[in-house]
């Protein structure tokens, strides 16, 4: 039996488990707070980082989660999301880099900077110019997501992969934290919603951080 | 033919070439300079960033250098780079993610600011306490890394693979900007010594970066 170590605003744990979710994989969840010093995640990875996903029987543990996503792909014929020929799984795993690193970095790290780590650890106020640049840099990343979504029936071809799952990990976590504003995004808008109603994503929208509270319409389908 | 859109101390890139040059596969260069205004990186790659490896007779552009390292073990059956179960595949992106993540944002991003970006774009003098910090760094990677030749014939396991290749890119864009000290590492200075002398690895330490001189044992395969 698989244990995920992660926790809930955490955009590599939620695509893992999206990817769990669609391949009908049973996992536990252990929570963790990298931040912490307390916390003991160095002695499963040497990196300190969540996700991390164990099994403790058979003494395995992953990091990092597109290393652990290919994994599953590797070894779990279900549910396919890196299918299809080397260039399609090559524009697959472009977009999943695009996602984390530059939708991350821009938005995603700000708003948790911001929003989670200031109020948890740091006790401090968030800055309320950065969070405005990380939501006026969002407006860019979603034109992009229209874009690809008027051109595609997913974001990187004609069947649902790891991007649309990294895509959609993060674009959650944004919003989960107040930074998307969905208007004049309705092609993004209108992907994204069809994720938000798919039985593995339901368990994340159900899902609270302690102390931050989302926005009315985030656990919404037609929000 | 391939085409590689690359700048001399892109670690990324360098690890691009490293396995073109171990499956020897012919390449042309094009040195791009992401900084620039000018550049129209963004054509070839909507994250902006090399390395960009490009076939234009076939109409070919792939980004992000996970996804392009993937692609040539998919295409390219000589000297695999990602062998094994999957879990030894997992083991081998785990410690690419570490050295391109970690190791990289610990040492090698605060360098290639410090002593390239602010050099060549923002025309003002490094600052001595990042320097250091990025050095004191250094050490605890290196640490890992002389663990790691403790305990297995490459850094993920029995052969060479694009962990190695990873982690050998990152340190040797560190080792030029002179935030390598290797006293005290004899593990980690013999693993990358072996690399050194590797007829993929030479052309790389031959080349030049614009107005940032090496130390004079960057590119000594004993120094
Ligand atoms: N590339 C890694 C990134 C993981 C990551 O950045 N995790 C964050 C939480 S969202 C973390 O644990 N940060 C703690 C730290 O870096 O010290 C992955 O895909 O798993
Ligand atoms: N994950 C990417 C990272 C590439 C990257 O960060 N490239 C840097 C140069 S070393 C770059 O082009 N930066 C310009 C920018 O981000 O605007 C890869 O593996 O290719």
């Amino acid at each position: 039996m698989w244990t995920l170590h992660q926790f809930p605003l955490c955009p590599f744990s939620r695509k893992v488990r999206i990817l769990l979710g669609e391949k009908s994989i049973a996992y536990d969840l252990v929570q963790r707070r990298p931040w912490d010093e307390g916390d003991d995640l160095w002695r499963l990875n040497d990196a300190g980082r969540v996700p991390v996903l164990e099994d403790k029987a058979r003494n395995i543990a992953l990091c990092d989660s597109r290393a652990i996503c290919e994994y599953l792909e590797e070894t779990v014929e279900r549910s396919p999301m890196l299918a299809g020929s080397a260039l399609a799984r090559a524009e697959t795993r472009r977009l999943v880099a695009l996602f984390e690193e530059n939708f991350h970095a821009d938005v995603v790290a700000p708003l948790l900077h911001e929003k989670m780590t200031k109020r948890l650890v740091l006790r401090q106020p968030p800055d309320g110019r950065v969070l405005r640049e990380a939501m006026k840099r969002a407006h860019g990343h979603l034109d992009y997501i229209d874009w690809l979504v008027d051109n595609r029936s997913w974001l990187a071809g004609s069947t649902m992969s790891l991007a649309d799952l990294a895509a959609a990990a993060q674009v959650s976590v944004a919003d989960y934290l107040g930074g998307i504003d969905w208007r004049g995004h309705d092609q993004a808008r209108g992907w994204y919603a069809v994720f938000k109603s798919r039985p593995s994503f339901r368990p994340l929208l159900a899902e609270k951080m302690e102390g931050i509270h989302p926005p009315s319409h985030y656990a919404m389908v037609d929000g």
